[in-house]
C-alpha cells in the first residue's frame, strides 16, 4: 500500500469535511476572489441591498483588520471575520482549514447562502478549494487585458467572471475584445458580465445570479 | 547549541548572498511590488525611455508568459523572465532563490542597476527579501484608500510609494486625504510620489529618484 500525501491533499481532505458541514445545513456556498481593490465588497453589497429573500451569510477573509467586515455587517448580514495575519505578513489566501476554524462562528442554522470574500490576491487562492459549490472571480477593467494570461488558473476555476469599473472604459486604454478573448483562451465559454458597483450597471444581473444559487431546482 | 532555522531563514541567507554578488559587481537593487495590474512595467517603461546615462537591467517575475518583458525588452534594457509556475497554479511571489537562479542569466557586469519586478500581489512579496537595496511600491487609486490598513507589511517595508493613475481621479470616489493618513498610520513618513503613467504627470519625479540610485554618492 502506498500512501502520499502532500498539502494540496490536506487541504482538499478538509474542503470535503467542510463541504459535507455545508450539506448538511443545506447551505450553498460562493468563493468570491480577485486581486486587491477590484470590487468584491462592494459588489456583495450591492447584491445584498434591501430584501433579497434568501439568508445570507459572509465570511471574510483579510490579512489585517475588521473594515470590509464592518461594511457588510451594516447589510444586516451575519459576517464572520477570518484574519490570516499570525503576527508577520499573513497569508495570501484563504485554505480549507482556516474556513473551517471559522464555522463554529458562522451561524450556518439560520443561513441558505454563505459568501466566502476570499483575500485580495490572484495567484494562491485559486489553489485551495475551501468546500465551496461556486467561484466567483471579480476583475477590474483597470487592471489590464492581460490578467487573464498572466493569472490563468483564477481565471480557469471559476463558474462567473465579473468585469468590474465599466463605468471607467472611456477613461482607460482598456481593449475590452481583447481582454474576452484572453478570457475565452485560457477558460472557453465561462459565464460572464459587465457590471459597474458604482452605477449599478449589470448589478441586478449579478444580484439575481447569486441569490438563484440558494433558490430550488439550483444547478440542476 | 541550538540551531534553528525556519524557511524564512534560508530565505534571509540566500537573499545576503545575492546581495553579495551584487555588491562585488557594483550593481544597485531596486524591488518593484504592487498589486496586479497596478502599473509596475508601464511606470517602469516611462522611466527608462530614451537616454538615462545609468546601465539598467530587469529581473522580470511572473507566475506565466513574458508579456510584461517583452514590453521592457523593447526599451532595449536586458531583461531576465523568470516564470514561477511550477506546473499548477505557481508563487505568489518572488523570493531569493529564484532570483538567486536568474543571475547566471543576468549581465551583472554590465549594469549598474538591477529593477526586479515582483509579481502582482499585496501580501507575500513583502515578507521576502531578495537581496535588494530598496523597495518601491506602487498603489493604484483604483484600488481604493484602505490597502495600506488592509496589507500592513507591504506599505510598511518599501522606500517609495508611487501613487500611480492620478489621472483617474477626477472619476473616482477616492479620498487621497484619506489615503496619505492611511498611509501614514503604518509607515510614518515614507516617501511618496503622485504619478500617472498615462499622463505622464509625476514620472520625471520617479524617473530621477530611480535612476539616482545608481549614480556616486546615493544613499550617503
Amino acid at each position: 500500500m502506498t500512501v502520499s500525501e502532500g498539502v494540496l491533499d490536506a487541504n482538499e481532505t478538509i474542503a470535503e469535511a467542510n463541504r459535507s458541514d455545508f450539506d448538511r445545513h443545506g447551505v450553498w456556498v460562493v468563493n468570491m476572489m480577485s486581486a486587491p481593490g477590484a470590487g468584491k465588497t462592494t459588489l456583495l453589497e450591492r447584491a445584498l441591498e434591501g430584501p433579497t429573500g434568501v439568508r445570507v451569510g459572509v465570511l471574510e477573509g483579510d490579512v489585517q483588520g475588521t473594515l470590509d467586515a464592518d461594511r457588510l455587517a451594516a447589510a444586516h448580514v451575519p459576517v464572520t471575520q477570518i484574519n490570516t495575519d499570525p503576527g508577520f505578513g499573513g497569508e495570501c489566501h484563504l485554505d480549507a482549514n482556516m474556513v473551517r476554524s471559522a464555522l463554529p462562528e458562522t451561524p450556518l442554522d439560520e443561513i441558505d447562502l454563505l459568501v466566502i470574500e476570499n483575500v485580495g490576491n490572484l495567484v494562491c487562492p485559486a489553489e485551495f478549494r475551501v468546500g465551496e459549490d461556486v467561484r466567483v472571480m471579480v476583475h477590474s477593467v483597470t487592471e489590464g487585458e492581460d490578467k487573464p494570461l498572466k493569472y490563468p488558473l483564477m481565471f480557469r476555476t471559476c463558474e462567473l467572471v465579473l468585469i468590474n469599473k465599466i463605468d471607467l472604459l472611456d477613461h482607460l486604454d482598456y481593449d475590452l475584445e481583447r481582454f474576452l478573448a484572453n478570457l475565452d483562451a485560457v477558460h472557453p465559454g465561462v459565464e460572464h458580465m459587465l457590471v459597474s458597483a458604482k452605477t449599478g450597471d449589470g448589478v441586478d444581473s449579478w444580484r439575481e445570479w447569486l441569490l438563484a444559487i440558494a433558490k430550488p431546482g439550483w444547478g440542476a
